[in-house]
């Protein structure tokens, strides 16, 4: 039985909304959504999903499994995702029967490094030089094309650093460059030139379904260990690089009709004194580099995800404190007792039952001062 | 199987803190509690229960289903409740297997007025002139000990005015006295001494495991039709008020020996020129009054009362923004997309299916200014 309530511009509070994926930011999302009286249900193969802990309705299933994609369809009202590793045919068998936000192409687009690399080109956005690899023969010619130092990547499925491999500059004789390919399974790759950056940025933006956009604050990232460490707010960048950055996200907002969070990740070149952004990739969800957002901002970046999904205008996307976010990895989480009694630390936890090496089992958030 | 963890001063993430009571209040102790790695295991009588969509666990049973509340115990860490209308058998029940936060003598002493009045002024806390009244002899003599205008309440199971009836002070005959009586269906009652009263505010404070005390700023109420309309802060009251307030408050907890959020409604009498506080009630949980909390402080009544039960230690009580606090009320609710679109307005909703008169559907935040 078809839904009433679907197809209106905005879902009246008592609405279902459908998360694929039941991680930490589908957690996020469920619990920014309760607050605005809507209902989660929550599709993720994995039985011990934290996001299940704070959802309505579970449903632990395969992203293959079309009977259980087509009767999760009928029981919510739109349907978003909380990973870009939702594979394609499962969102556009949804987004046959729900509106799916944000869109099928968004999803496809940020799954693929290739596409997405010459998508972003496409828009006159700059990318590094890149070149696609699918055989040895075309390492070599990528390698000719784009030079070295270089980065050979997966198409697909690549995070926190898995799926790459560095090829160095002084690789004569070619065999770093097939140990890589060799190390990332000689799956289908891009070889991208390293970008001699001075700092990690990303920008969190929103795109309403009327098509505002509410972007906040660059912020300046530092990973270890290829994961995400810290996030600050602000990043160090001039007004005008932070202004660039907006634009670039706006750009790449319409250019997918997005309708909801995306996170932009740039690189920040310094040139003769000048500053030079590099799109590094876009993640098609709420990022990790937007955590702050939820004790420096009115409205988080989980919430105006929900408000995008369910038609709803977007809030402010205004701060109001510098902060720095970090992430807390593995047994960092276990520190949650001295975290818990620092003032002005506002502690997040994802209800993760065990702890792993290099598994996120939170963050915390440091507020550092009033703007 | 008894649990573990049990007993430890601080229960660690991934503890089950069990709610007795599935209405918003114990959803938005939910909601605080997930962001803290905690699950939830909500118990109530209601199927429909609001709490119930964002909780781990659920149990639909009566409070004196004596096998759910055995089972209840041997799933969860701690017991808590979000309304002082739990039976104390359940709660002195579920207190010989689990820690019950706060404990059953608060639940006692809240739950009956009489009770209540008798524990207050004991203290020496000002509370308005009293006495039982247990039939229509007993309402005779109180009225001559207490005088009119007074109220009759019931002792047990009153909220938003419900169980209450006015007496005014010409009740020559003593008509209108027994036709209140007759209105509260001639329950045990306690007869009230009418306050002439210039405002209403309340206390929000939490008291921790090592017996810490964080009180908010009191707020100043405005009731509608006997149910909360608006919560403002700050209270317009003076300094010293708000001193004797915080420090009625820190009395009243410590004699409890009281663990996690209470809220202390109290009456301003402004006499000669100078404010007089007196104790109207106590609520054993998080308070509607508190709400603002979530958007105004860095730490909100929900977080706090979760760190309490939880043997976590406190966190600050400051406070960041001015800030009113409006309740909506039946139809109120359906204004949810002008509320959204609201900018400065934080909008919470209950997630209750349907709207009905008088029935708190959710509230919204509007910060006024910065502190």
């Amino acid at each position: 039985m078809p839904r009433s309530r679907r197809g209106g511009a905005a879902l009246p509070p008592g609405s279902v909304i459908g998360i694929l994926g039941g991680g930490q930011l589908g957690r996020m999302l469920a619990l920014a959504a309760a607050r605005l009286g809507f209902r989660c249900r929550v599709f993720c193969p994995d039985a011990e999903s934290p996001a299940f802990d704070v959802a309505a309705g579970q449903v632990i299933a395969a992203y293959e499994d079309v009977g259980a994609l087509d009767a999760f369809a009928e029981n919510v009202d739109v349907v978003t995702y909380e990973f870009e590793n939702v594979p394609v045919a499962a969102a556009s068998r949804l987004a046959k029967r729900v509106p799916v936000r944000p869109g099928v192409r968004a999803l496809a687009v940020a799954q693929d490094r290739l596409a997405e690399k010459e998508f972003l080109s496409g828009l006159g956005i700059p990318v590094a030089p890149f070149a696609a690899v699918d055989d040895e023969a075309g390492l070599g010619k990528a390698l000719a094309a784009i030079g070295a130092p270089a980065i050979l990547k997966t198409r697909r499925l690549g995070y926190d650093g898995k799926g790459q491999a560095t090829i160095p500059a002084d690789d004569q004789a070619g065999y770093q460059a097939v140990a890589a390919f060799d190390a990332i399974g000689r799956a289908p790759a891009v070889l991208e030139r390293f970008v001699p950056f001075a700092r990690e940025v990303s920008v969190i933006a929103a795109r309403g379904l009327d098509g505002r956009v509410a972007a906040y604050d660059p912020v300046e990232n530092v990973h270890r260990n290829h994961i995400l460490h810290t996030s600050s707010v602000p990043a160090r960048v001039s007004p005008e690089t932070a202004g660039e950055a907006a634009s670039i996200a706006g750009r790449i907002l319409a250019a997918l009709d997005y309708v909801g969070v995306i996170g932009i990740e740039f690189f920040v070149v310094e040139e003769a004194g000048r500053e030079r952004l590099v799109v590094n990739e876009i993640a098609p969800r709420v990022h990790n580099s937007g955590h702050w957002t939820e004790d420096a901002c009115e409205v988080s970046q989980f919430e105006n995800h929900v408000r995008a999904v369910a038609g709803w205008p977007l809030g402010p996307a205004g701060r109001h404190s510098d902060v720095v976010m970090t992430n807390l990895i593995g047994a960092d989480a276990a520190e949650w007792l001295a975290l818990a009694a620092e003032p002005g630390a506002r502690l997040h936890l994802y209800g993760k039952r065990e702890i792993r090496p290099g598994r996120k089992m939170g963050h915390v958030n440091r507020l550092v001062a009033r703007v």
